[in-house]
């Protein structure tokens, strides 16, 4: 059976855990708290050099890691990925899209506010990282005026990748209401068949978030 | 015919002509200066609305944006690219690592060397971007000390897209003496059949490099 090394309240981590679900793939679940130094042990940096979660491991010891190639590869075969060239290909952009211009902000920014104290000489960027966030958010709002989905025609691997952090923005302390295409898509994802949300973060983390607003 | 617009001394652009000619396949190519706000202009953001280079544009009209995603399409079916999808997922991993864990330090680094003024408030992000950058190169040279290639047997998508700014990498002030299994596999990629060099930059971009070092 496949093997996910996540941390729950990741969003990087969650993707995997919703499109396993989806795909009513049976999977073995390891708790990896990051924000812990999990990740950071000899045994882990063994397997995962860059010392980052999700990790998959297969049956067989094969370890992947990068959570938008983990989706990629899982969704290999499935309705979640397009058999078409160009159509894997734009899925590809949004999924590199969603490493380079959105998570780095929306989820840093989310970090910080529940992931660190109050006090965190780190909140400083939080300014930087929401401006940074919103042209992102601008960029798919854009886009979804003219297209139901990131993944094509259909709902797939692009929108599992986009709607994880962008599903909890709000905790990052980023307004979702200037962005109407984006909440309804944000909906017909939550509308699919198996959705599982995201377990919400532990007590502390969830004070801090609330704090934070 | 399939066109690009790119800028030649970016390193994102560069992997797609690499690639290109690796391939021998015919392409044209519109010089698109981002750092001149060439990317920024009404008619390029109605194309690609994240203001980016590299763009593929078919003769369609079908637009692909994300280096590494173009570099993936362009490659499917040739020998640049496994037809096995645990090998396909393997480079694509590398190739996010590169966008998320490598590109933000390494090609940043160098161009705030390079393309910002000598008194540029940005400089004082450097001894950061290159702590983060070593980490990344780290990484790389533990697995070339067992690996040949990051794209599995072969050189390949992912060879491409780390070769791209660790070739230049010392451009941004980093020290390459650390790392012989990567300075090999430099050696390699540059021994590829086809392979073409990054052009040089602009000499007031080349007099700002000196100047950083």
């Amino acid at each position: 059976m496949t093997t996910i090394h996540g941390y729950s309240p990741s969003g990087n981590c969650h993707k995997l855990r919703l499109l396993l679900e989806q795909l009513g793939r049976p999977y073995r679940w390891i708790e990896t708290d990051s924000s812990r130094g999990e990740t950071r042990t000899p045994q882990y940096l063994a397997l995962n050099p860059n010392g980052k979660v999700p990790m998959l491991v297969r049956e067989d010891g094969g370890v992947l890691v990068e959570s938008n190639a983990i989706l990629y590869y899982l969704a290999e075969g499935s309705a979640f990925l397009s058999d078409d060239p160009w159509m894997r290909a734009q899925a590809l952009s949004w999924m590199f899209f969603e490493q380079y211009s959105h998570e780095p902000f929306i989820a840093v920014g989310r970090f910080i506010c529940g992931w660190t104290p109050l006090d965190s000489p780190r909140r400083v960027e939080l300014p930087w990282l929401r401006e940074r966030g919103h042209q992102a958010l601008a960029v798919m709002e854009r886009h979804l005026a003219a297209h139901e989905w990131f993944s094509g025609p259909r709902y797939g691997v692009a929108d599992i990748a986009l709607y994880a952090y962008t599903g909890v923005a709000e905790d990052g302390g980023f307004d979702l209401a200037p962005y109407p295409a984006l909440r309804a898509w944000l909906g017909r994802v939550r509308a699919t068949p198996g959705f599982l949300p995201m377990p919400p973060p532990a007590p502390e983390n969830a004070a801090l978030i609330a704090a934070s607003r």
